[in-house]
């Protein structure tokens, strides 16, 4: 087969076979096709799309590109979550525990934070000591202790993925729904959950702005999934608003920590529980949303989903001490109100402003090489529908460096506008798209 | 500047600036910016298209990215000839002096055969001694002595396009009309000619199929000319049968001598006094088509052009004997005539079966390593609207190999159609465009 002959085939507009995706993506990770020509394909399947069949044999060729993860030897159904990412989306930390703490074993494979997007495996790392880096190993043997593991992926994993990841973000290649769906199920079918909730962000903050765009996507995925043989439900979230009351690493991991005391933020509570739920049906330990519901939330009040939380920082090196004592998470040096400057209803949050102030404070990375400040970020957001009176805090600024609070404000004062009437918050879930 | 940025706004079919397009094109040529950025950016144009300021702004980045050939020096008026290819194509070969004849100065740089399509400086070095890899001295130096000079492009010149041709070749991104546009006239303009007169083909040998799509090459061509200063002409000719009734390169140094000896075949005289009439009126030496042709064909009936060529021969270290000798030719072992399975007329001589045989015999390239036989190909090739009785000769075969022979029948039996009655020619010459 002569790769360029497969390009002119997809710039032409046509279906590519599955020998053809298989040798082409075995050729790049290999470093037999160059990336020059997988440019020039990821550029002809931006204009001219793939078929949902192409997209499902070129994910399964990115996953079968490296190490996948044998879930066979837990003795529990396994499930997983995955986030398109957001602002202030610290769902994951509560989720896992708390489904597993329902008999889902839950092997969580995450990632990093980018622009906007926080990562979940920044804000574990917030806690001192906890380890992201484990082997294959280790992660299916947290799982088995605790039910649960969120780790980052082992290098060996889906590398035609990485390759083909960090290319399309230097040509220009991001925004096409085949390529951010293969690249997302190849991650998380390399895990080897029999379950997969998605949660699909569309709005302000999403990367994905439409939600007609989010449902696609969405689709798309779910259909990969079902085509490989796993239950697959999604949901499409909105992303106009964060999510929470907080947004950076530390201040969202005590956010988790009080949502899985019982006391968290409603919005994020909705979305986890939804989640949540979703996992239970599709494993089989719940008959119905309603019996569901009610086992979360009876795990919550009982402190067995914090109990889980706790094990598994234990069991990652991390300090289980900070689930008591909120004085081990890092703080910032400086804290600011960002005060109001009009009475009214909030109209508009604009996550993306409040995540690019996160960047300025150091609690996001612009660039793949930064670093991060665990201890900064934003919290007491206050939200969408929420009464504010002119002087009084619309959210509090978490600062190590006095000239970045300022900087910041700038961001984060034009994130709110108001209405002097009363406003209606946005539905935070809009569709849920079933596997079947 | 961000490179994939530049990617991205082509991508999403907004008009690049001057500064963007500079700034890729010397990037690209110097290193700076890799293959991979370029190939999605080639793949983005081919997708969206350029406007014609875009080209034009594209075309001179490419051109200034190398050495470019100064025409000050020279005493008279200065033009050339291109030929976007075909198989039988020997016109500029017999131009050039008739032209340098007539008192118009010709740099001409020409390129090698690929594929069915012939090249002129394969052609030239089937002439013993003839060198085609001059310097720029030397190049200027041969044109300020006879008039005219074919050779190679030197290393220096066009790097850009060079770079930017051999990746296109991979990446599917070759049949773009600003790309190629840019491509041809990057190359042409370095030359330094005052006027340019464009061969632009079309039909079942010309890698262009369709006349519309030649017609959208050339406009687009000629403004890139005239937006950068030259008198342009451009004509659409017919490649669907081969150009006279040669194929190889001997054979056709051979029919280009006759040609200038006042007895080569009718098409083959009727374009080059096309072309090289509209040379003449650019160039400002005729006033008019008939005293343009009027003077052409004096020149070639006193011996002026002839003697034009065989200057130019000379002083490129060729053997300027093989204008009197056609021994001093390479010639082929075997000579085998294809004899008609039909009496009737010719329909059908396709032009790209003819070129796919020569490549067997050896005349042509399948790849860029290939090495040429100067002296295999066809001849006396029977044209469309001629008379043929079953059993006799369609073409005579020049081969040094007898299975390459059978191989090539193949090829050449399929090549030909007949009508039971008589069939019109098809035009040669089907549109002029003029720069102004």
């Amino acid at each position: 087969m002569i790769p360029h002959w497969i390009i002119e085939k997809k710039r032409d507009g046509k279906e590519l076979t599955a020998d053809e995706i298989n040798f082409f993506i075995k050729g790049y990770t290999r470093g037999e096709i160059p990336d020059y020509q997988a440019a020039a394909m990821a550029m002809a399947i931006y204009f001219q799309g793939m078929a949902q069949k192409e997209i499902t044999i070129l994910t399964e060729a990115m996953m079968k590109s490296g190490e996948v993860i044998s879930t066979e030897s837990l003795p529990s159904p396994s499930a997983d979550k995955h986030s398109t990412g957001g602002v202030g989306d610290k769902i994951s930390i509560i989720l896992a525990p708390l489904v597993a703490s329902c008999g889902v074993a839950v092997p969580m494979l995450s990632g990093r934070g980018l622009g906007i997007t926080g990562g979940t495996l920044d804000k574990l790392e917030s806690i001192s000591g906890y380890r992201t880096n484990l082997s294959k190993k280790e992660f299916i043997s947290i799982v088995k202790k605790c039910g649960c593991s969120i780790t980052g992926q082992t290098k060996n994993m889906v590398p035609a993925d990485r390759k083909l990841y960090a290319l399309r973000d230097v040509t220009a290649t991001v925004p096409s729904v085949p390529l951010i769906a293969a690249s997302i199920m190849s991650k998380k079918l390399a895990e080897g959950a029999q379950s997969l909730v998605l949660d699909v962000k569309y709005g302000r903050g999403a990367f994905v702005k439409e939600k007609k765009n989010a449902h696609i996507l969405a689709r798309t995925m779910v259909q990969i999934g079902i085509n490989m043989g796993r239950n697959m439900t999604a949901v499409l979230s909105n992303m106009d608003q964060p999510l929470g009351r907080t947004a950076g690493n530390a201040l969202e991991v005590q956010e988790s920590i009080n949502c899985l005391k019982n006391n968290g933020p409603a919005d994020v509570i909705q979305l986890t529980l939804t989640l949540s739920a979703h996992i239970l049906l599709m494993a089989g330990i719940a008959k119905n949303t309603k019996g569901a519901i009610q086992m979360l939330k009876n795990n919550i009040k009982n402190g067995s989903a914090l109990k889980h939380f706790q094990r598994m920082i234990e069991l990652h090196h991390g300090d289980p001490r900070v689930i008591d004592n909120p004085a081990l998470l890092p703080k910032a040096k400086y804290i600011s109100p960002l005060l109001s400057p009009k009475t009214g209803w909030i109209e508009t949050v604009d996550a993306e402003k409040i995540g690019r102030a996160c960047i300025i404070l150091g609690a996001g990375r612009r660039t793949k090489e930064d670093k991060i400040n665990f201890a900064t970020g934003v919290s007491e957001i206050r939200k969408i529908g929420e009464k504010v009176e002119k002087g009084k805090p619309l959210l509090l600024i978490h600062a190590d460096n006095k000239n970045q609070i300022n900087e910041a404000k700038k961001f984060l004062i034009s994130a709110f506008t108001f209405s002097p009437e009363q406003v209606k918050p946005p539905p935070l879930i809009s569709e849920t798209i079933y596997g079947k």
